[in-house]
């Protein structure tokens, strides 16, 4: 089994905080890092002490009450974006974690700046916030499909060529300020093949318990596959930093993805000075008449 | 009485889009620009006009849905937001515009960043969205009370002498992504002066119907007036921009302050190209369908 170090050692490789040299093709969605298939039960065990460890931290987090965690997911359709979410976080306490689904626009959604539905659900202080698709997709779908521009009914003198990098330079402004105020952001690009979606939407047809999950309208997206892997490229290499960096894992092995975006997220959490709350002496000495008066 | 073309002359003075030489000493509270006491009457008559045009160019704002407006009031106590609202904004249709006044922040809003209650405000296409104190207060009123940055229970290493210059620029990229996605934004400080503040002070005192707006806790902010102004001071100087200016109007005369603000946004809208949308051959056709069948 891989000790702990070597998985720190193995998420810093999947991790993009300076995106200049990032090149997509690079990364095989296939690669399990230096694990076979004989290591799943193994990423299943680890995941599951990553669950424990999770909670165990998301307490401090939430009794210290000063940062907040944003973690954001984009992938291609079937990628695993759902199963992740479930499979790393289960151990949580929901009451200091919240997940936002962001689907197609609200007609009110698209008459307001573009960060409006995002930013009313950021996490507070003390709280991890999930993103399900984000804001992201306004550089992701809308840039695939310009015609979902036209819905945003933008001024036309603002819509110019420049419209994708204003996004990136925008949206890294925001989340610098997120950052310079205590909302520590880590960003998952679930990266699955082309085959594998294939495999998991025909699975989706042919297996009673999925076919709730299966959309026409999914299968139709692949014919845009490239402009998507130039879009999602283009993205990372525009928007990844330090303080939201992107994380790049290969996603055709469901239990390898998991253990990645696990690992990651505690890594996250362990660097942030979290600790419980220490009483003042003032503090104590209240605690001391409290249990007094009560007896 | 002054020409329109004076009036928009005269708005220029007050009008800050770039910050590097302003010194709010400079400007005089009691200034009236070429105007005395005798223009009071003919002041009213425009900003009465003043009201009918902005009813005008509102309608068009809101059926050409592309635009919206952000219009933010900043100034000490009793320096005429309320009252410059009232005058000038009164003859629009209140379906198309919103006043938010931001007061002392709740605990919700405490633990989310700053710009967290004031974005999920921001008007939508077609609105006009106003601003009776707003985001600044973040370096004004937090400024000259640092404990109440305490309260925002921010991580302590992100709190360092750097975190003025962090906010304005933060605010600045936030009004440039607001400006990129079609809101247009006006900022006006109603600069008043400390012996004239005192005379207002003392007839909410005086005047019974004026007593509900009396309070001591605005007097007491009279100790920390030069903080304050230092604090507007370089506000001003570093967040004055062309796409979010800011108006700095002399405000010991209400008349004369409440015509440079009315003349200011009525430019604003007039720079904005407002005009009715135009049917397409399509729609007309759809409009003759419909009036046969209604026939």
């Amino acid at each position: 089994m891989a000790k702990k170090t070597d998985l720190s050692q193995l998420v810093k490789q999947y991790c993009v905080e300076n995106g200049k040299r990032f090149r997509l093709r690079d990364i095989d969605p296939a690669n399990s890092g230096p694990f076979d298939e004989d290591f799943k039960d193994d990423a299943e065990r680890i995941l599951s002490e990553g669950r424990e460890q999770l909670a165990e931290l998301q307490e401090k987090l939430y009794a210290q009450d000063r940062w907040a965690v944003l973690l954001i997911f984009q992938a291609m359709d079937a990628a695993g974006k759902d199963g992740t979410i479930k499979h790393v976080m289960s151990g949580i306490n929901p009451q200091g974690c919240h997940v936002t689904s962001f689907k197609a626009p609200s007609a009110e959604e698209l008459d307001h700046d573009f960060l409006w539905r995002t930013n009313k659900a950021l996490p507070e202080r003390g709280r991890i916030g999930i993103f399900n698709r984000s804001y992201y997709e306004e550089v992701l779908v809308v840039r695939v499909h310009q015609e979902f521009l036209a819905g945003q009914h933008l001024p036309n003198k603002l819509v110019s060529k420049k419209i994708w990098s204003e996004r990136f330079a925008d949206i890294n402004a925001m989340e610098r300020y997120l950052a310079r105020n205590g909302i520590a952001i880590c960003k998952f690009f679930l990266h699955v093949s082309k085959k594998e979606q294939k495999k998991r939407f025909l699975a989706r047809l042919d297996e009673p318990a999925k076919n709730w999950k299966f959309s026409m309208k999914d299968v139709q997206e692949r014919a845009h596959w490239d402009k998507y892997m130039h879009a999602y490229d283009d993205m990372i290499r525009n928007t990844a930093s330090p303080h939201a960096p992107w994380y790049v894992v290969p996603a055709d092995h469901k239990w390898f993805s998991r253990l990645v975006v696990s690992q990651a997220i505690i890594q996250t959490l362990k660097s942030l000075d979290l600790a419980f709350p220490k009483l003042t002496t003032e503090q104590r000495k209240e605690l001391e008449a409290a249990r007094i008066a009560l007896r």
